[in-house]
């Protein structure tokens, strides 16, 4: 991961100012702010600033539902209260500001999540830096047979060096051209306009960019890109907000953790199923009503809760 | 309800034309297009336009996830595919316009929904009609002694009726000075600006509004407005619509019925719960980390569909 | 305008607090945060939280456009450059979250701008407060006979009087009738539900909320509504609005009122008059391509600029 | 441009199909859809369904301002004034839905406007086809001395062959090393998963998408992308649709065109100068309040007009 020189002396610059305010802060955030997490082989992610804590929702849901005792076990049942039933305006009165390096495969991904503001660095602006996304070798996986969208077994080393080797040369070399075509023809190049020799690169380039958005629609983009079916490569950043948002918000990140990300949602169907099981009758696929792929996706979640202890 | 003249002539005028086009129809709502439903004492909704159907929900996602076979059988199966895994955008390919006749405070709560495009009847421009909602006696309820937004038991009849003869009266005398506020000095008014005049209105003063949303985001409104704790009077109007969606899209519809509307979430603490009671344990509240009222609430689903049969 | 005991002890122990943070700050929006700036007879505004201010737009900026010096002098002639050739991103990383006091029919006028976060006091859980909005005597106009929503003369002293002792027996006479549908059976009231009592109030009753935004949302709200068309008493919270971001981003505020609240827009059809003008030439309307209102307001708008010194 | 045998069969069909519908319709509009427009070398702009017509806007503005005789002049007078006077919503009630064909570069700064649906064909599931964009010679431009972000000469012949043999080589050899990860042991591949395996190709690999919007975004889509700062790539996709829009609701575009696309807006201080001007005093640069780039950009506008005949 590189931070640029300037990159750096702002951080260091922004990281030791100590400046009075009168606003609400979270005082773990405040400890975090301007720092580096590293992800992926070159990424990062970095909290530029935010606004509101567990208390800003508490304050907020106060307005709408009147006013009562504060203590914190109040605030947290409150909030749990408000996530349990989907009252979601109040968590929008948070905000934060991230400052993201990451693979522009990624950028298309969340870029979709419309409800947020971005500025990203601009490649017909600036010149881009050459570094590439190249997946550590226990990512580098098959093809799934069952999921047309996922990843199967782990190639074998063999098999791996091959394909990084492919990966890594074809980015160099489509970055090595596009510095040429960028060149002034004094240095042997041909002056190309950046908006155009940018779209030489690969799409595992790095690109950065400043992204804000309300902790709702933040809890919403967790759910789901922390799942399971979210490609690998960007389920890791939102595993390494979701550690920041556990410090910045803790209540409200543990309802969001019990009552979403952990949840698990029955359809009609299915809960009719669960009413025979509890009564004790045995059910059948044939005669769930449900096809053989929800089927096996239902009994492998009871399953799992039936094991644990 | 009350349409006036020029609206009954239009809409005559509009369920006569047949046009061809070469766009995709559905054949159901085509024939309850601009039909006048009622809803309440006064207020209606009726379908103005609409874009795609069932098919239009196929055959996005198979620009995204690849082509196949078309059979219904398949369609249905996809569509279902779709909405449990929250593959929400191919629904956002659905569109359709209401005409909405409504009282104002039904109006405050609609309008939170911020992802649709209105056009509402200005009260600054034009004279509103003598018009308000009056609820049936049925539906006038005392305070919920243990909702603080619900309502409990229902008035007695002595009750109902002098609370009936309250409302008429203010909104009847308010929207008298309204008009002798409007009136011009010749006929003994004042000549009030309109957009004066009408903040002396009450909130159960009929509005209209063209309401136009897409498919996906109508699935949200009516899950959060059919739910048993919205107010009784934006609850109908999500009836309304809800039945008119049955006929415009009947597969999607059939999978939102099932996976949203009817569906039931646990939390993981509920998880571990619904675990204990399957392998046969007994589970008190006490030491089952819910709060009481969770508890009370999960017990009463379950106990439903255990009682179903 | 009134606060309640508990709103007042807030205030209070909010302005005394001093914390420190890591995070950009506005140093003129610290002295004013929290502080009550009355809007109207009874209602008001007040900032509650803030993130970021001119710097944080400049900084936006660079991501996207480069690295820079960070003079003074610059970051104006930067958030200049953004505002004229319409860079809007930037502004949205700025974030600013009012608390409001206002009445329900300018209420429901600013609901219409979608792209805020609201949590608005609720009439179903709670009680309203005995409040109106009556307008003062040197507002209360006529219909406009040019403008169909709009106002004219102002009404005489004895005109005013009789409308102001209509808006205020009959917002009363609803409150009180509100209050006896709410009181219990054994204070001589029906016990009725307070989602239900409410529909009997005027439009002009004061609610409360939290409206949050961000600066460039902020600019078109106020683009929209300190427009001498927009209704009067929502524009006196707009105003109220552009004073508190002209401390909050002074750079920010000076380029949106000279490229947006004091910009002129001209046509193509106007440009070519302007053009003719400029050559020396004489236009008629009639051979303008304008209709006879546009050309009278493009003329007003010339005459305005040329009489200046 | 290349269209898959079934997305020809699907034209075809679609294109013979006539239905009965009682929906407003775009006479014009119906005889182009699902016909392709060619954009670029391979790319591609169809229309694939819509909603309303000139006449949906002007019922829309009527709910709200109230009704009137309905003669096509009036329509047109009545769409021009709402584009004059920013009331937007009216523009709102027209939908259309294209699908795309498009390089990834282009669909980056596409998909950078929020308020639109996407469909877009997937990576994860699918495998890319071997299409790249390769410019035009007389496109293929050095960068701008004067624009940080545009193009200045166009190329040499000699240069332009040399570049565009770098961006078809680079693009043709990701491409195939891209086939060769994804192709399975058997056949002397690897079997990577196609969302690894994709994150080879160069960013002018085209893609598809359906994007479906409404007529007030897609006008500011339109402004922002018709704009000569726009990158030509995406400013010639916008100019397919602004064709099309024309055909579709005849009278808002021409209101677009006059008041928004062709129109000039002049900051207050410029205002000032040319009220100077029609005074007949001489203003200079450096009196005049502007700097030197925006002096040099409004004497260009002025001189423009002042010299067309």
């Amino acid at each position: 991961m590189t931070l640029t020189e300037e990159q750096k002396a702002e951080i260091e610059s922004q990281s030791s100012q100590q400046l009075y305010t009168k606003r609400p802060i979270s005082p773990g955030l405040e400890e975090m702010l301007f720092n580096v997490f590293p992800v992926l082989d070159h990424g990062f992610i970095r909290v530029i600033d935010y606004m509101g804590n567990d208390s800003a929702i508490v304050q907020a849901a106060r307005v709408s539902y009147g006013t009562g005792t504060k203590k914190v076990s109040e605030d947290r049942g409150l909030i749990r209260y408000l996530m349990r039933h989907y009252h979601t305006t109040p968590f929008e009165m948070c905000e934060i500001k991230f400052h993201v390096k990451l693979p522009i495969f990624v950028a298309r991904q969340w870029i979709r999540h419309r409800t947020a503001s971005v500025n990203e660095y601009s490649a017909r602006y600036s010149i881009m830096d050459r570094e590439f996304y190249l997946p550590d070798p226990h990512v580098l996986a098959a093809q799934s047979n069952i999921n047309h969208q996922g990843r199967g077994e782990v190639l074998s080393a063999e098999q791996a060096e091959v394909v990084l080797t492919l990966l890594r040369n074809d980015a160099q070399n489509c970055y090595d051209d596009y510095e040429k075509m960028l060149r002034s023809p004094k240095e042997n190049g041909y002056g190309l306009a950046r908006e155009l020799a940018r779209i030489n690169l690969t799409l595992n380039s790095y690109s950065q960019w400043y992204w804000k958005v309300n902790l709702h629609n933040l809890f919403h983009f967790l759910q789901l890109r922390i799942d399971m079916h979210a490609q690998y490569e960007i389920r890791v950043y939102a595993e390494a907000m979701l550690k920041i948002v556990r410090v910045w918000v803790p209540l409200a990140c543990e309802a969001f953790e019990d009552y979403r990300r952990d949840a698990v949602t029955f359809s009609s169907t299915m809960m009719k199923i669960i009413g025979k099981l509890l009564r004790g009758e045995s059910v059948k696929q044939a005669d769930s009503g449900l096809s053989k792929r929800e089927w096996k996706e239902m009994m492998q979640v009871l399953d799992q809760y039936k094991l644990e202890k």
